[in-house]
């Protein structure tokens, strides 16, 4: 009981010194590595910087002790920066207090969804964003996300969530661009794209051990931080030359707070929160399960559900904004060797101090430098090859796949994510609302019964054997009247008609009564309906209706029997 | 090529004298018979009687050039009045010459999107409304227009769409009813309920032929109208008494009307207009196949699409109201003997001539009567059994029912059927997002394989055989992962995981990831996965993929072929 509602005791009562270690280090490293990306994915969202690093703090406290996953590390992220970012301008002008108060209850709409999510064990819901739509949308918001730092890379402003919004209010201000922001935007692009390719081969190649290189390689983020800062801080270039930086963070850790609003705010958001919560759960659940399955671990999906629900509402009443397990901070983490969560915790306690004590050292980080991490870490979701892919293995997966990334683009997040998922569960159902089915005959001297019309096989004139290849459904009850009635038309010596249902999984009130019809109308026709090798469930649900008594035909057990009977 | 998109010229060119006489009898019938319905659906729409005429004459017409079923009578019907009025009434003040200009736009997006869908070949999207949606839709639209005839039918007033609105309005009048239009509502019910009951078998006891007595017993709604008129008039009902009648019909053909309106009008109507379209065309088209199958003809569900499309656009241009082919209307032409669609075309004719001369009969008609003859045919629609029998066959259809009519009596028509469809397609999909799976063994010396727990089967030690008993696609490409993992996890000599793919009809994109994935995983823990019977349409997608080459076992063609290389 305790074990299962607080996954904490799963691993705290064994944890020793060598973890110990471990832990500590990884934090240490996280620390260091996650404040800039903190910073930088509240700026993504409006918001000030230093609501990444509230964001940073409880939330991972607190899935330390509710999460099941040993190496997730919890706090903002890029794609919910975005989305937050798009629902919160949707309610407030960024930068007002409005906006602020939205943000957290963003949070804590969030929060309370993935909690209810989790206690209604809801988690397959997750299920229904298929492949081809996550990756269509992970695709087009890195495209979104790295126009949205052009601006920042050049120095000019602007503003919107869609491709074209964003570029609009870019392109007139461009011959703005400020020199300087470009020269340390495009150094810090250029320095981070050629260390992520060449910088771990170069640097073993000057006879550094892998370790110490891997480590260096990629620590290079923190290197442009420091170096773009100091360079930043030495010429003054925020006042002399005008380029933007993060600037005064306040110290401390974060008041409490409250954000009831009024009940219209939480309404507006409440789509983006279950955009938001569901994303984020995704993106959080299969980045745990790819981690933990390497180290022949589980999680548990429904308490993952609580865990990151009871961090959103962390970061709700600690002016905070939504949060997730972040795929780059958890690489970092697991990378860095992190055993227990017991290394987010550290972490979290890390950010907390530096919150308090060393804001002062940010001052002077430029914004462009910021913009260029984010486009670098960003540029790895856009998946080009898995379109190429995916066109080659199903057109309607494609479909599915260009219209979430089209619709992401021009319409924003929301649109692009409703609209592949309801296109994704249209395709479905119009792909099993026409079911593959085939007459069959018998293989010579065989058991066995084959497609007629792929097969050489024995048939009997009087009797047809159809085989339905899907489970028989709403979408699909009107398709096999139809079926039915060809195939008794066009053959009018026909006096048994056999539905092989070996493939026929589920058959549901409506196609009950398109059975009943069926049934009905054959026998006006002087043909009997047979079944045959009817699975066990379905039979049984079969016994609760009527159909049975009123079926002119029998229910063969196999195939085989139907044939004898009537050859 | 002609005889397709002009449906007419499939039984024009066979016309002859004696199909002439009995269409031209229906033809007569059927306008007497739908005078009073038409008025009735018109006010119940919120909308001027006459425009119930108007729109019975020129779609009827235009259906006859395009439609495909033989029967089928066109104009305004029950539940199409009220989702009118529904849609309307949220855009409009119900009397203004708004209201009437919606009317208009709403007939002609509908014909549109009819017309659209008939072009697009998208007849299939009508499979999505479940027969438990549909049902359960009629039965609440039942009741909630039972309820709005009340006020009527007690000469008080009520208003609005939803139960608790008509409840709400009516409750508080109800003191002030007034006797003479209960007495004549009451009355004309009390006789159309007898009629109904115990009419026909009455009037044979009186030694009435059968063909006779079946006429008098339909012609009920016509005596009663008869009579109730004569008698307002004779009374003076109106003015001494203060009894509602129909009043004033502006006598003469509807003018042309061009209802352009403005953008905001045809973006508020859209989709209440998609879904009068859909539930249109679901009633129409069921009605039209049930009908065609009783004399061996058949109709092109596509093709009503085209012919429903263009009688709305017909009720738009000439004053009209949205319609579609009517239960009741089509079931008096049916037995009325109409051979072909020239008996509707003569009824648009009688109807058109009604219209033109003799409007002022209809004056004293009381509303009360009207009210009465919908009530009596849309309790009809109310079924009960239905209820229990969905109850006992499948919980979860008994849902979506339950839930689709709570809601179209809470939240109004467009709520129920909209959260009936959704939660229809969610259970379905949730069904078969956690596919029954079977680890099977070999019936002793047969080459049959059935499930381990089920039967007494022979088994191998290092090799599974788990048959998957659904398609594989999104909703439960991580299920299996689970089924797979949970599978080998337990049984640690496992060298062999065979999934046997027999009912798998289709594997989607995301399924296909996840079988990458987990052969990936078994690989590590050494164990190989193979498939067995996998389908020849799947078979030719895998092989579009990378799949086939990174599997680490085989694909067997049986699964005894499979047993035999493993024992």
């Amino acid at each position: 009981m305790f074990k299962r509602y607080l996954p904490i005791f799963n691993w705290l009562p064994h944890y020793h010194k060598r973890l110990l270690g471990a832990d500590l280090l990884a934090g240490l490293i996280v620390t260091v590595m996650v404040i800039p990306q903190s910073l930088a994915y509240a700026l993504l969202a409006g918001l000030p910087a230093v609501v990444g690093l509230y964001a940073s703090i409880l939330p991972q406290l607190l899935y330390t002790f509710l999460g099941t996953s040993r190496t997730l590390a919890v706090g903002p992220v890029a794609i919910i920066a975005l989305m937050t970012g798009a629902a919160l301008s949707s309610v407030a002008t960024p930068g007002s207090a409005e906006y602020l108060q939205a943000a957290l209850v963003l949070s804590l709409l969030s929060g309370a969804i993935l909690v209810a999510m989790g206690a209604m064990k809801m988690g397959f819901f997750s299920n229904f964003l298929s492949h081809p739509v996550i990756s269509g949308f992970l695709t087009a918001s890195g495209i979104l996300i790295a126009v949205s730092q052009l601006g920042s890379l050049l120095g000019v402003s602007s503003s919107g969530f869609t491709l074209v919004e964003r570029l609009m209010t870019l392109l007139p201000n461009l011959p703005t661009f400020n020199p300087y922001t470009l020269a340390i935007g495009g150094g810090t692009l250029l320095f981070l794209v050629l260390m992520r390719r060449y910088g771990k081969q170069s640097l073993r190649k000057l006879g550094i051990p892998a370790a110490l290189a891997d480590l260096i390689t990629k620590a290079g983020p923190v290197l442009a931080v420091v170096v773009t800062t100091l360079a930043a801080w030495y010429w003054q270039l925020a006042y002399h030359q005008g380029v933007a930086v993060v600037g005064t963070i306040p110290s401390g850790l974060p008041a409490l707070s409250f954000p009831w609003g009024d009940a219209s705010l939480w309404r507006a958001l409440l789509i983006p929160a279950m955009l938001i919560s569901l994303v984020g759960f995704v993106e959080s659940v299969s980045m745990g399960q790819m981690l933990a399955a390497k180290r022949r671990q589980r999680i548990s999906p429904n308490q993952e559900l609580i865990g990151l629900g009871a961090a959103n509402l962390a970061a709700g009443f600690t002016s905070g904004m939504p949060v997730t397990g972040g795929l780059s901070r958890t690489v970092i983490n697991y990378d860095a060797g992190a055993q227990t969560p017991a290394a987010g915790a550290f972490a979290a306690l890390g950010i907390a101090l530096v919150t308090m004590a060393f804001t002062g050292w940010l001052y002077y980080l430029p914004i462009a430098t910021l913009a260029a991490t984010i486009t670098v870490s960003i540029l790895t979701l856009v998946d080009i090859p898995m379109l190429r892919q995916t066109w080659r293995y199903s057109r309607s997966d494609f479909a599915a796949m260009a219209v979430t990334i089209l619709l992401t683009l021009v319409e924003g997040i929301e649109a692009g994510i409703i609209g592949g998922v309801t296109l994704s569960i249209a395709l479905f159902l119009y792909r099993t609302s026409r079911p593959h089915s085939a007459l069959v005959g018998r293989v010579p001297d065989t058991e066995h019964f084959r497609n007629v019309e792929r097969h050489d096989v024995e048939t009997v004139t009087n009797a047809a054997l159809l085989r339905i290849d899907e489970s028989l459904y709403f979408a699909n009850a009107r398709y096999l009247e139809d079926t039915v009635y060809n195939l008794v038309a066009s053959r009018p010596e026909l006096e048994h008609v056999v539905l092989i249902c070996s493939a026929v999984n589920l058959i549901d009130a409506s196609a009950l009564e398109s059975l009943d019809a069926i049934n009905a109308r054959l026998k006006d026709s002087d043909v009997k309906l047979h079944l045959s090798e009817v699975k066990g469930p379905v039979m049984d649900q079969l016994k609760k209706s009527d159909f049975l008594e009123a079926l002119t035909g029998r229910v063969f057990l196999s195939t085989y029997a139907a044939w004898r009977e009537f050859s």
